[in-house]
């Protein structure tokens, strides 16, 4: 593929400026910051991006010799995701006498990402946020949809707004500095959005795993474009999540309370993994799903490295425990998204997240240790 | 007027569950509470008053005998316009176990309604706001319209989202317990109303001034229903402020400056009423209006207890510096809002917000000395 590499419009019904591009290629990085002066000349551009990044050099790749003012979030990580993170950009903003003429300018992963688009959505009433991710999770997920969120004191995501992007830019190539396990725990992302919408889309990974383990750019870019059709095809039907979008929740149920009980040990990627399988035996136990099924989405994970059995330390109480408190839960237990069949979530009533029992979900943990 | 008062539905287009009511009478909010539970039965209701409100017995009066969790903005006024009362107001939520089925109700005046309202827009990427206007100003003023924000510890205002109120309950009885002060620079947001939108309502105000200083009810809840018409109708009409609406900063350009300068010792409304007269000035000084209309302002200004003179220690050079760094400033001097006529904003070339030079505008703050 050419290093223009591809473009996709995402237009979000209702929502006002709500067409935005999204640029796909590899060592792309280097042309993006000429591509935002020309394209939003009116406005003044402050970074938000993390001390990983500079470390990387992307900072570096994106604004070149430019002078450009930037806020480096420090230590980069889930630790940073929090409130006063974004009051400080908010008042570093103010002290460069930057307006309501800004436009925020957000280079990194999903962390960067969501502070920095936060912050976009509340300095000011809002101004225009530009969504430069720089991991395979931010590339498949979390730059496309418009939801932000940082943490409070109490609990995760306690803030938040949904404010879709002006423009993302996607640079497959920022995925080589990425640490192998990261990398491929960032790719469950996109195994799911195969296992919901995309049956080709699941056997394309099958077929690709080497050249996707090697870092492939032009199987990489692929990905991405992929991801962000499907990404974009959900949140265009349903941008304020309301029911349809609830599919993108696949494994995550689960998955989120895996993680929360390992204490973050596991990554997120890695916690879903677990979810997946956890969701494939429900759907084995409720008569929707053969063998064979389970087998090839197993098989995939375990090629991706990921883990498909929960941790001996993780007690299957405490997973319990964490579901009744899921922030989805309605009347205090979750409902769980299942697979009609690969590549197709199941809608039944109009609904996309269906009643399982406790005591059947607790059976399926059983057969994960 | 009746008990149940007024109605009046608002529309807001290109916006998400975009239609609101406004419910004007006297004497009606004790059969608020009723209602809310009523309307939004499925919803957990998080009460937001200050220390003002509380001491008036207004929150009683709302609550009755109910126990609902409450946040109680204390000292009451714009010194806690700020986000971290925000972030005080979310983490109280969640250790009262509000999630995302909360519902916020703002008792109190436009700082309640502010913080309130930005909360609401922020909390688990945001939840219904209803506004229990109980000032002169937030009944004219800012429970419509959907603008939020406070403070960050750099500038005014920093933080704030467009979020519109899920119903609006309007009480004018509240107004009795308002300081006499308070009260009549609050009713200058009606007169701009008047004086942009309305040349009857301009008629009403000058027929009715001894009614209003005596606080008449049902003349009180003209003046709200007005209001609110006129308000909802511009805001219809550009909800995000791109043009059109800009018409509702008449008189508050040399106003908000002129507030300022003060350090705040001038009331909000006391400074526009200075900037309606300027704003007069300039008319003049352009050939747009003779002399009738703006002795027509000006006399019901100073019946309305208004200041009408810049106080001798703001100098006009101060006046001139804070208006180089208005918000709104393009090119770092502000456009100005002008009349046409009596209850008729100036629009030429489609623009509502017009040039004048530094030269003129000095000239015509050296007759308001």
């Amino acid at each position: 593929m050419a290093q223009d590499g591809q473009r996709l419009d995402v237009v979000i019904p209702g929502v006002e400026a709500s067409s935005y591009p999204i640029t796909i290629g590899h060592g792309t990085l280097s042309g993006v910051w000429g591509e935002i002066l020309q394209t939003w000349p009116k406005h003044n551009p402050f970074v938000v991006t993390d001390s990983e990044l500079v470390k990387a050099g992307h900072l570096q790749t994106l604004v070149g010799a430019e002078k450009v003012p930037t806020f480096t979030i420090d230590p980069a990580g889930e630790v940073s995701k929090h409130i006063q993170t974004v009051v400080a950009i908010v008042e570093r903003m103010e002290k460069e006498c930057l307006g309501r003429d800004s436009i925020i300018v957000a280079l990194g992963g999903g962390t960067v990402g969501d502070i920095a688009g936060f912050a976009a959505a509340i300095f000011k009433r809002g101004v225009p946020v530009i969504q430069i991710p720089t991991t395979t999770v931010a590339q498949a997920d979390s730059s496309v949809g418009g939801k932000t969120g940082v943490d409070s004191s109490v609990s995760k995501n306690a803030f938040g707004a949904f404010w879709q992007p002006a423009a993302v830019y996607i640079d497959v190539a920022t995925l080589t500095t990425l640490d192998d396990r990261q990398y491929r725990a960032g790719l469950i992302e996109s195994v799911k959005h195969a296992a919901i919408m995309d049956a080709e889309y699941f056997g394309f990974f099958e077929t690709n795993i080497d050249a996707i383990l090697n870092k492939d750019m032009a199987v990489l870019e692929q990905i991405a474009a992929t991801n962000c059709r499907i990404k974009a095809d959900v949140v265009q039907q349903d941008p304020t999540e309301k029911n349809m979008r609830r599919i993108l929740n696949y494994g995550h149920t689960i998955g989120h309370a895996v993680e929360s009980a390992s204490g973050f040990e596991l990554l997120h990627g890695e916690s879903v993994a677990i979810g997946m399988i956890a969701a494939g035996k429900l759907e084995k136990a409720l008569g929707l799903a053969d063998d064979d099924r389970l087998e090839r989405i197993t098989n995939l994970l375990v090629k991706l490295g990921m883990p498909i059995r929960i941790p001996a330390d993780i007690t299957k109480e405490k997973i319990i425990d964490l579901l009744r408190t899921d922030k989805k839960a309605v009347g205090k237990w979750p409902r769980f998204v299942l697979l009609e069949s690969l590549g197709a979530a199941l809608c039944r009533d109009g609904q996309w997240a269906h009643e399982v029992s406790q005591d059947m979900v607790e059976r399926c943990l059983d057969e994960l240790y």
